[in-house]
């Protein structure tokens, strides 16, 4: 499309994996809460669509929404052990207000960053480890109530559904995606639970493109590689938004490479 | 039981309906943010366990949940229509605040009011006015996911959502009672969705009892009287808690009775 897409915390990891992929894909509004430096900006930006704003300043929200087609909201505290007071704000009133930005401005679609921490204790003590394996039958597929491992995963959850009250009342179409482990260059290492749910760079920006591109109402999706292992369903992201993700945890042996498990 | 319950809202039309038909049931404490008038306090109850405090006064908070067994937790902006700063501090930050004093001091069961609105944009267009009728086959039973009818909805599903969080965690019993249409003597007039989820006093008073005495784990119940009309499923909270309703809207004609529709 010819208008803008607006990346929220684009200067962060789920932000620079979309960037690094899909960098020239979109005419970009980039904002963050922090100044970007100039290796974090696709040579293609310009630096007049680079906003430095809190998502809960309203002012500044609505500049950057102004004419947007699509948001991929990714803003907010990352931390799964972030305090109550600051996901309240940055992830609850945060998203909120980006949403009544959004309809106000008259965006098409909405694509929310979820977490796998919005379902997290379906982990109880009886499954694990055994459904980190690829053995197990044991699935989500999105039509689950949440089950939040950590008040940041409460947050999340809370954002999927104001995604769900902006869609029902005003139309927009939104998405939300579990993200999964998401680490560069390959999953994480002797950690069965993050090769579960591990999501590559490249399969990241390609989710958030059919997020873009794909015409739907309202989804929860789960953001994972097609692993092998898996207790998380891709069905429904590979059939309403034609996700098709090329990479597997369980293809990598780990021999001689560096580790990251950012 | 020999410990005290809590009952935030007491002063509310919930807490009232439960107070005046088991006021005598329990030791109770008696939170509202408004001083209560003698008419809305039990007798059996000693002023000295009336709290006036705002349920984000974390101190207050901590000093009426001291040594309780259960809680019964209504306090906040019941209004559909409440706008997003209000629901935001009192309903979702302020039930957390709830939620983190009653684990802190061994509280054993939660009952969390909750609302029709955290799953009302379930009547779309295409549905209504016929499920509303006792012919309909939509049924909700609350496994399904919120759909929340305005923000304060959004708010009531947060509520839910962190109680899924407490009980995870910290073991704490918890129901949330997705309450309709409450009204005194009778049901509401002329307006079938009221009638289809109409809960009478005396029945939403045996329910709140319920969800202190039974044994449970996490639990999401509708709390509507036994009406002919129904798209709220009250199996679970039968099966579960014991919930034996005596009312049924389709019973009452409105000959020469007043309205109420409060």
């Amino acid at each position: 499309m010819d208008q803008p897409v607006l990346l929220t915390g684009a200067g962060g990891r789920v932000g620079q994996a979309i960037l690094g992929h899909i960098g020239d894909a979109y005419d970009w509004r980039l904002l963050d809460r922090e100044p970007l430096p100039d290796e974090k900006i696709p040579a293609s930006v310009d630096r007049t669509d680079v906003y430095v704003a809190d998502i809960t300043d309203e002012t500044a929200v609505k500049n950057a929404m102004e004419g947007v087609y699509a948001v991929i909201h990714l803003a907010g505290d990352p931390r799964p052990e972030a305090p109550w007071d600051s996901v309240l704000r940055n992830n609850i009133d945060g998203t909120q207000k980006m949403f009544e930005a959004a309809v106000e401005a008259g965006v098409e679609k909405f694509a929310f960053a979820s977490s796998n921490h919005a379902v997290g204790a379906y982990e109880t003590e009886e499954r694990t480890p055994d459904m980190y394996r690829s053995h197990h039958e044991f699935r989500l597929d999105g039509s689950e109530l949440p089950r939040p491992s950590n008040l940041y995963g409460v947050s999340k959850a809370t954002g999927e559904t104001l995604g769900r009250y902006y869609h029902d009342h005003y139309g927009i179409s939104v998405v939300n995606v579990r993200i999964g482990n998401l680490t560069q260059h390959h999953p994480p290492r002797e950690y069965e639970r993050g090769q579960a749910m591990w999501l590559s760079y490249r399969d990241c920006a390609h989710l958030f493109e059919c997020c873009v591109e794909a015409d739907y109402e309202f989804e929860i999706v789960y953001g994972i590689s097609n692993n092998d292992r898996k207790y998380y369903s891709i069905d429904r992201a590979r059939e309403v938004l034609g996700y098709d993700p090329i990479d597997n945890s369980a293809e990598y042996t780990f021999e001689g490479e560096p580790l990251d498990e950012a």
